[in-house]
């Protein structure tokens, strides 16, 4: 079977290098990066990819956070760099990588609409972008002009979960402890994000955008009932705002937008919720994905149980090609 | 078959007048559980139970939250008057409800841990608890002696989701809206407490208490592989905490923990992530529960909607029992 790994995480030498001079990185997050070669040093990363067969990755940088590493004044020209970088290693390995998304500045949204522009034209195979961004929700108005062009170019948005610095302080007191802000916060990060996405009116607006959530879309398909009954309900619970006048303006069911998203198979090589996260999304809304290289081997490890999870639940041969493949190269635009 | 309905919601009649007379109920409590009258109406609910053959309820409180309706004065005394409400009503109509859960003061511990201590030698089958204490979490010591109670008793918690006031403000930038905190919020909640409870040392110190949580684990089977791995490596992302330590300290894997708690079927009737829950806590560890009355008929909808996916799922005979009625017979000491 072919592969096309459609979300993993790689930072450019040059950018690499910046950020971990970066003043916001030399806390913690520098020591953090540098504890994964995979993640930067492209001869490790290339022994990694070689361990598989037919196997190929469309590069994301490693975390969607250039808006936390710099003001607006130099996020823009970051955002250039990381995305150049990203171009150059894909295009001089292109047994290896497919392609790559490009990232956006958020905190300069209309700088981030041009990149988004200009990395498109470019040649990135999709837009990687934070469910928040630096803690603000991502569904405001100002950021609209960036799903237009997205929506546009036929691209897919990658969909990465962030920590807000709102939530990461308000869980010191009942939810940062114990890291459950990472490991449970962020695929509840991502449906909120999904839902904003719906209920803001950006899926209206743009209904051709197409949205992959990564680790599978977070908490989305195992709250399948709350998100078809109680979003139905929405205004029943809330006194101060006409969510029912809401309900009605949108062109469809909630629940119809969410199945109309997208997942990837992120999800640590598990069983029952990659066939829960498959049933809610459809096998043409599934694409392989690995998160290389942040599995305990540092590299190969999620690839693998991945690969092996698919080969053991039941898919029909079309269905498995799809969702290995052929979605990736479909959205991607890649061979 | 037979079927125990685990967890479910009605008020007992002088906890409801005193409910929709209290201060902090007249803004929208009061008017939300007014449009659901088989949720404090004896006779409704009767007719409502009778629709099922072979079907009792185990009767659990509205919604776990004494303690923000009525201050420490005041709020022991209601939790006696709603435990010895529903005892009487399920005593009265042991053929409809096979028993009930208690509920506590929790803004109260010590009276808390008085109150559990007489409601359970009173007969209560099990005592229902928020996964906050009207926002606080619920990890801290002074909860502790609550535990040991419950332990001792040798009946479950039934831990409801309940949304914090911390996290309905902060939410207010990037979450609370449309919803999104009670629909997403309160499962990610769930998990959030159940990690807690492991983390804090509860469940070293008290190892033989049952906790079921409410909807299936909240979001703790669909993140598996998170729980999995990502735990293991507590400490890893963190520089200000020790939490190497901690996960040394812990007598058993973090995901072990997870695997031992309990799960209820109330997802609302949905099947895939039925099956992906069953799967992850066993057949040994899930019991039927439907959530009524909270379901658009304000009734019978979710007991025959989860009825039907669990006749619908593959089960042994053996474990469609277990979770139908075996369970609940076992762990809540009914006939």
């Amino acid at each position: 079977m072919r592969y096309i790994d459609a979300f993993n995480h790689f930072f450019p030498k040059r950018y690499f290098d910046a950020l971990v001079e970066s003043p916001a990185a030399q806390k913690d997050i520098g020591k953090r990066v540098r504890g994964i070669p995979a993640l930067y040093d492209l001869d490790l990363r290339l022994k990694v990819v070689d361990q598989f067969p037919d196997y190929t990755q469309v590069l994301s940088l490693g975390l969607p956070m250039i808006e936390r590493l710099w003001g607006p004044e130099k996020s823009p020209e970051m955002s250039r760099i990381a995305n150049d970088g990203l171009a150059e290693v894909a295009s001089k390995h292109p047994d290896r990588f497919a392609g790559y998304s490009a990232t956006l500045p958020m905190n300069a949204p209309e700088a981030a609409a041009r990149e988004a522009e200009r990395a498109l034209k470019n040649g990135a195979n999709a837009i990687q972008i934070g469910t928040n961004a630096g803690g603000l929700a991502i569904d405001d108005k100002k950021y609209w002009p960036i799903y237009e062009v997205i929506e546009k170019s036929g691209k897919p948005i990658l969909l990465h979960p962030a920590r807000t610095r709102e939530m990461a302080d308000f869980v010191g007191e009942t939810k940062s402890k114990y890291e459950i802000c990472s490991v449970l916060g962020w695929p509840f990060e991502t449906g909120v994000t999904l839902s904003r996405f719906i209920f803001s009116g950006i899926m209206d607006a743009y209904p051709k955008l197409k949205v992959i959530a990564h680790h599978l879309g977070g908490v989305i398909p195992y709250l399948e009932g709350r998100i078809g009954h109680s979003f139905d309900q929405l205004g029943v619970r809330t006194s101060d705002e006409d969510y029912g006048a809401l309900l009605k303006s949108l062109k469809k069911r909630p629940f119809d937008y969410f199945k109309n998203f997208y997942g990837d198979t992120a999800i640590e090589g598990v069983r029952a919720p990659m066939v829960c996260g498959i049933d809610f999304f459809g096998a043409d809304h599934v694409l392989f994905a690995s998160d290389c290289p942040f599995d305990k081997e540092k590299g190969p490890g999620y690839i693998r149980s991945t690969i092996a999870v698919l080969d053991e639940i039941k898919l029909s041969p079309a269905d498995k090609e799809k969702i290995c493949f052929r979605n990736a190269q479909k959205m991607f635009g890649v061979g």
